[in-house]
């Protein structure tokens, strides 16, 4: 139970007959989101809605091109019992990413298969705002015409286009207030965006990387529990590289603070105090917990895995190959973050009470070294007994993390009102082609990350 | 607009006509409670409901206790217009609190007016849970009871009760599983407290007593915003004695954290690590910013202001006052506490954001000496520009926030379906009789903080 705090649980709008419909619609594709496919007596039985509403809700769903129907697979007996499920195949999302060194985008449909995901070297510091937009316009006007061909019907509609950006994100209006890693400072992106797409007809949002990292690193916990754990509605997703970024899902909501600034964890002034942090700052944990840390500690200065210009999974693929033949340097270096890590945790989780600590970024890939000292810093410095039951968990997710989540929550305006995505209506075509990219340097498939192929 | 993460958007429930009356009912009622006194006609406009709609929901509610009907005090030509308003008479919600060294209740009507506010001293940690538990019911008890009489109609109908403990709280089954300060460990609260009141047939709550200071501490900054604040919906507040807790709204509502123990910000590791915290851990942020640290820095063992026997509202008096002459000691006591302040509040921005961190328990009493300290070290270690938007704000609630939070949560249920009142349905003198308190000793008034009577 948890009751609204004052006057913000207000909801301001009576609802009429035409309201209610919109909500019903709702509660049934929500459902179908939940369990998979149902029959319309199941959907019934569940929602509290009667039969015969339900069939009403399912025929306009499957006019819209939201459900369709398919048949039980179990060998009942009598005839096989028509069933309903999500339509993955004309209503997508997609997630695009503007980070240091790439450009990225994934194509999702409805019923949250990944259509397409691809991902572009690119070195955006060196490119104003406006072109490494026009490349990511491009990477995506193609994307989704190839998503639309290999789905085989060539029409698609697009719910929304979410873009991630590492940095201080004002969501309304759409601007990029400070990025500091990409050198951007007040970009109105989402204006410049849409210019790059030529007009689109859907909806742009922006949005800060971390923030969609943890939704999706949140549907990823849901959709795969922990024994024991099938609630988990308040995580923090922690993305681990040269910076150290916290997304934070409370009460099955993304915590975004008053003014979107939220989750700016790698700042804790819990490092030591002698030690600068690229923000300007002394003593940040980013200091002792992010990849140059480690790095530093693991490595000599002329050591490859130091080598910015080497790929950073084929530098921390060395990292797990020498731990694991059992490197004094190494292990003693992760033993190190390990604690760091745990004690910024233990003040996340103290403040927060999550029921999943989960590690991405670097975090991810070194977890078998890490994990024990957090767990072990957890338990000591949480107050509530048992680390107030919070899971330290690995996000599977690598790179795709972002734009995941963004794919993810461009779809939520379709599930929040099906009645948005009108009978016949397809995007893809519409505005005109952006620059052409260098379609031979796309990088394809759902685990990017190549292990293993250092030296 | 805060999309909803994964899954726990699932809305599982599909509404019919009887759901649909309930909903606009509470929205009626939610309005009244944002505007005040509204015609008929105004709630039709704002809420997007008809006025034949509107006229049918107000009866019902005025049938129910729930509003009234007014006349408008502005002159307008013609006959005065007839407005409705919240009825603060009949339904009440109760917060009670057992802390420390003392119980107090608080009776509010559904208007938000408070219609009894009662405290005695009490040395909790000597009694038994029960025994403490049962001198609180029959606090509870006389105070419905007197509230009753003096209202003028003798029947109340007590939507709710909420106890704020100081500890680790499980709302649901509603057990305190720690409360150190107190003593208490795993103790089944409601359960005591339901045979206490001798079977009361209103709903019983426990929470943590940060938790329901700041739900009251929202509404006074929603009810008084700061100029150019108008909609602060995440909020952090501290609460300030020997222990420092945090209470957190966030997006409306309160941050509880997965199992419920969040806000345990007191024991944040950034304080000198020889430094050993209550809770047997060392170098805890409370240690450097605690009422205990204050009175070590700015006074020697020996001084009044130091000895635990007397009133702290009386001790704080001298420290102002030696404060405003100008004492030395006093001011760098007060400004290496700020500063300490100051540096965890950045932690809590950092990663939280809130439009408000608010000073309550002895920070508020000390604030003039404590914010600009605070907003100094906000300004140069929150990394969004301008403390991301934060402004520090004094609540003026003093013991009042938690049995105030209480209260109003207990009426939170009428809101969201009014109908669980029914016509004509009171409560006042169901129950056995609890033990009679010693009535000489109740403190009563709104403001029980008596400043300036020491020495």
């Amino acid at each position: 139970m948890a009751p609204a705090a004052g006057a913000a649980s207000t909801r301001a709008e009576g609802a009429d007959h035409v309201t209610l419909r919109r909500h019903n619609l709702s509660v049934v594709l929500h459902h179908l989101r939940t369990v998979g496919s149902n029959s319309r007596a199941r959907i019934a039985a569940v929602t509290g809605l009667n039969k015969a509403t339900v069939s009403s809700l399912v025929a306009e769903l499957i006019e819209r091109g939201l459900v369709h129907e398919t048949e039980s697979e179990r060998g009942a007996v009598g005839r096989p019992s028509q069933l309903v499920e999500l339509d993955g195949r004309r209503v997508v999302g997609i997630g695009a990413e503007v980070n240091v060194d790439y450009i990225a985008i994934l194509v999702r449909g409805l019923d949250g298969h990944t259509l397409l995901e691809r991902r572009l070297p690119l070195d955006v510091a060196k490119l104003a705002p406006k072109a490494a937009l026009g490349q990511l316009a491009a990477l995506i006007q193609e994307g989704a015409r190839d998503a639309a061909e290999a789905d085989g019907n060539g029409a698609l509609h697009i719910a929304g286009l979410t873009l991630a950006v590492p940095g201080l994100v004002q969501v309304e209006p759409g601007v990029v207030a400070l990025a500091p890693n990409l050198g951007w400072s007040d970009v109105p992106v989402v204006e410049l965006m849409r210019e790059a797409l030529g007009g689109a007809p859907y909806a742009i949002r922006v949005d800060n990387e971390a923030n969609l990292a943890a939704i999706a690193a949140h549907s990823e916990v849901l959709a795969n529990p922990a024994p024991g754990m099938t609630d988990m509605h308040d995580i923090v997703l922690l993305t681990g590289a040269i910076g150290v970024g916290g997304g934070m899902v409370s009460g099955g909501r993304l915590l975004r603070g008053g003014h979107g600034f939220s989750g700016e964890v790698g700042h804790m002034p819990i490092g030591p105090a002698d030690r600068t942090c690229g923000c300007g700052r002394k003593g940040c944990w980013e200091t002792v917990v992010g990849l140059g840390a480690l790095l530093e500690l693991a490595a000599a200065p002329d050591d490859d895995v130091r080598d910015p210009d080497l790929d950073v999974d084929a530098r921390l693929a060395e990292l797990t190959r020498r731990a694991t033949s059992g490197d004094v340097r190494t292990l003693e270096a992760l033993e190190q973050v390990g604690r760091g890590l745990g004690i910024g945790a233990a003040v996340l989780v103290n403040i927060l009470n999550p029921d999943a600590l989960i590690l991405g970024g670097y975090f991810a890939a070194m977890e078998p070294w890490l994990t024990p000292h957090v767990e072990r810093e957890l338990a000591s410095r949480v107050i509530a007994p048992n680390a107030g039951g919070c899971r330290v968990l690995v996000s599977r997710l690598g790179f795709t993390a972002a734009v995941r989540g963004g794919a993810q929550i461009s779809l939520e305006a379709v599930f929040a009102d099906p009645t948005v995505v009108d009978v016949g209506s397809d995007h893809v075509g519409l505005g005109a082609r952006a620059e052409q990219v260098d379609a031979t340097a796309v990088v394809s498939g759902s685990t990017p990350a190549t292990r293993g192929g250092f030296s």
